[in-house]
């Protein structure tokens, strides 16, 4: 049986790339992701194409009891979470506080940071009777910092750092490895940042950073870099690494 | 008219001292707690038997509307609020994630977090309007980083801490001085600390702590700090600071 | 007797107006600067001139015993040293790698690194055997961030923090109250940023930032600052501050 | 022509390991220690016998021109330096203020920061006419942090931390990668921890940790990390990250 890494928002970004490099390696992949069920099956097609083993679901995962019997489910009908990618954005844009509904902020919580720890609840007693488990928080520059605009991004993530930080406390010693990735940096991604700008600047940015778009992060590149720390010996695990292209400055550069 | 003074979180501790401090110097303090009528109208005739003017209100911050209508009615009935100390805490002592239940997660969220947007929303546009104003955050050791059994309070706290930076970040230049104040150690107050540990347990700490209970922090005196940054030039802000007895060691550092 | 406050680094700017505003208190203020005895007759000249009682100094920190010199003989003529105020800054503009010589990173050390920690080795024995004394760092954004161009002052300010964090470690407990006080803004100061910009881009600076001049940081209104950080109560101390002017973006928002 | 990884402060530790571990991947591993002419010549002994290619040489970094000689010598005669792996150390173990020496202190920075600065002096400009390098920096705690007894290590760790951050920000844009690897855990390290602690201690320590010693810190587990750092596309670096055992607490959290 095939160890299983699930995905918490698998788009055609971060998630689905990172789905993709596990499932390359032998393990059974379940992509989750709110919509678009023609993306979800064409990807888990995709990794079935080159010989890997994938399941796609639509998740809601602000929806009661969506995560935790995605969770139950999985381990009952396809096998042991040895991996979760923990993938849900929460960034709405940059809006005033008079701009940011009480809903929007709400919102930002429930999937950032509120949907984490209902993750934690279900897969953690699991992964600590098997004495192991990895969980890979994708994270963002605004758990580091709170820009004008960022109301609710920055809280979202913020609180999601330091639920990270809690998690590990608890559970590495137990086995459980929890990683902080904070994404500093434009991801070359067509369903988040592709959305947000639109087809014709998103596309725009990409020839501007170069004729190979490595100006932007390339996410199958990122997934290079998940697969390792996922795989990290015990005796030397990372707790919490940033990820940026080389064109990007640091967060705290500019 | 006196300027007014809002203190959230009004208890016998570090609420209830900021505020007795900033009747002391002109200002008419506004004191909202969730409970305890009578410890309520008793801070209030303590400031007003020294000659100070103060009003007091139960308040459930959780409750829909509960921080936004008090803010309206003291707008329109008491004065313009000049300072708003935001004081809820959100502490539940150490619980590990199994012993953590949503709800408990969910109302961290919202005293810590939610509570001060909320708070945000409902003062900042009339602060900005009048191009002044200053809103004081409590915060604690949790929002810089996440211990085992602290993953509600973590949340919530490290939330909290970046929206003060993006408050900050929108609102320093139009004149609102949003201020974090970390406390890093145990405070004096026998309505939260007290609580906590039962009263025995409480008197053996601030005798262990030495004959004038300076081992602990004195809300008296931490009330300095907070009013010294309320009336910090406007050439010469403080975002960020942090708040210790001599002989608590810093959270780095243990 | 009255108690004593030492300022190394005591130009027109913050560590002349700290001086000031300790004199204006009942202290004898003793200003060390590295040049232009005529600019540092004329500031005990101000204090004097309203009352207050200092002595100056021409004092070069990087000199072998310069400082461990001084101490002792203030010590010994003048009275206890009751407060330092270390305010040497080690900026010397942005420089690429290439252009940082092996000579200015050294200078930068000893200035802002080594100078703190020979200052520490002389007056903290005195201050632990009275059980009581304040040593306030005033520290820069380069502290929290290395940027281009920052190689040597980064790593020296930097360093810096760490020795702060370090002495109050040790020596909290101890009643020395160390304060590192994080300067994140361009300061009014003729005699360092004006030197450093040139009489005419200053004086354009300051005209750009407003007719109070307030959109720069107002040295005599960081002093108040400095003032409160040195006498707060044992039980409520701050280690650690920023401060900026309200037109000024934190570090980590730019 | 294989590609160069310099190590230097190559021990039996970190340093060995991934001098190793390039080796083992198609570099030529040039290994510097600053003494034990056996130890050195064993382990470029260990890496030949597997096949690798290696070169050893002492060298005393605070001496003059130690490190620029043994750079230009390596350029001219092995070939063009892609990695340079610095690994000096700093740690004197905890001393009090007043056992730490001038020269401790300053013996800290030399090895600490201004070895690597002279370094990056020596090795930027090639790589940056090359178009790409990597310079991967182990670090310590104590750059994040003082603690009571750590004055030289964090002054010393805490500018080099700085300085990682400064070369970054010059130099990423160039195509050279510089990480910071904070090392926040015991390591199996015979040379380091083991001097330190004497080899009874050492020992019992190992045996605490349990049988396969992984709660230590296993240098051949960590230098897996050092590599894929190394090896990270330019559209995805990591500049900072931690590592420590499963059964270390983050720094942080004690």
């Amino acid at each position: 049986m095939k160890p299983v890494c699930l995905v918490i928002g698998a788009g055609a970004g971060i998630g689905g790339n990172v789905g993709k490099r596990f499932a390359a390696e032998g393990y059974h992949t379940v992509l989750c992701r709110r919509s678009d069920e023609q993306g979800l099956q064409q990807l888990v097609a995709d990794i079935e194409a080159t010989g890997g083993s994938a399941s796609g679901y639509l998740l809601n995962a602000i929806e009661e009891g969506s995560i935790e019997d995605r969770v139950t489910a999985i381990e009952e009908e396809i096998g042991p979470i040895e991996v979760v990618v923990y993938n849900l954005g929460a960034q709405i844009g940059d809006r005033p506080l008079e701009e940011t509904s009480y809903k929007a902020f709400e919102m930002g919580w429930q999937l950032a940071t509120f949907g984490l720890f209902r993750t934690a609840k279900a897969v953690c007693p699991k992964m600590e009777e098997r004495g192991k488990g990895v969980i890979l928080v994708t994270s963002a520059t605004s758990a580091m910092r709170g820009n004008a605009g960022q109301h609710s991004h920055a809280a979202a993530m913020g609180g999601r750092r330091m639920l990270c930080q809690s998690l590990n406390a608890q559970f590495a010693s137990r086995g459980i490895h929890v990683a902080h990735i904070l994404i500093d940096g434009a991801v070359d991604a067509p369903d988040t940042l592709g959305k947000m700008l639109g087809a014709e600047q998103f596309q725009k940015l990409r020839d501007q950073r170069g004729g190979e778009h490595d100006g932007l992060m390339l996410p199958q590149q990122m997934a290079e870099t998940y697969f390792h720390v996922a795989h990290q010996h015990r005796s030397a695990w990372t707790h919490e690494l940033d990820l940026r292209a080389f064109t990007d400055l640091a967060w705290w550069n500019h």
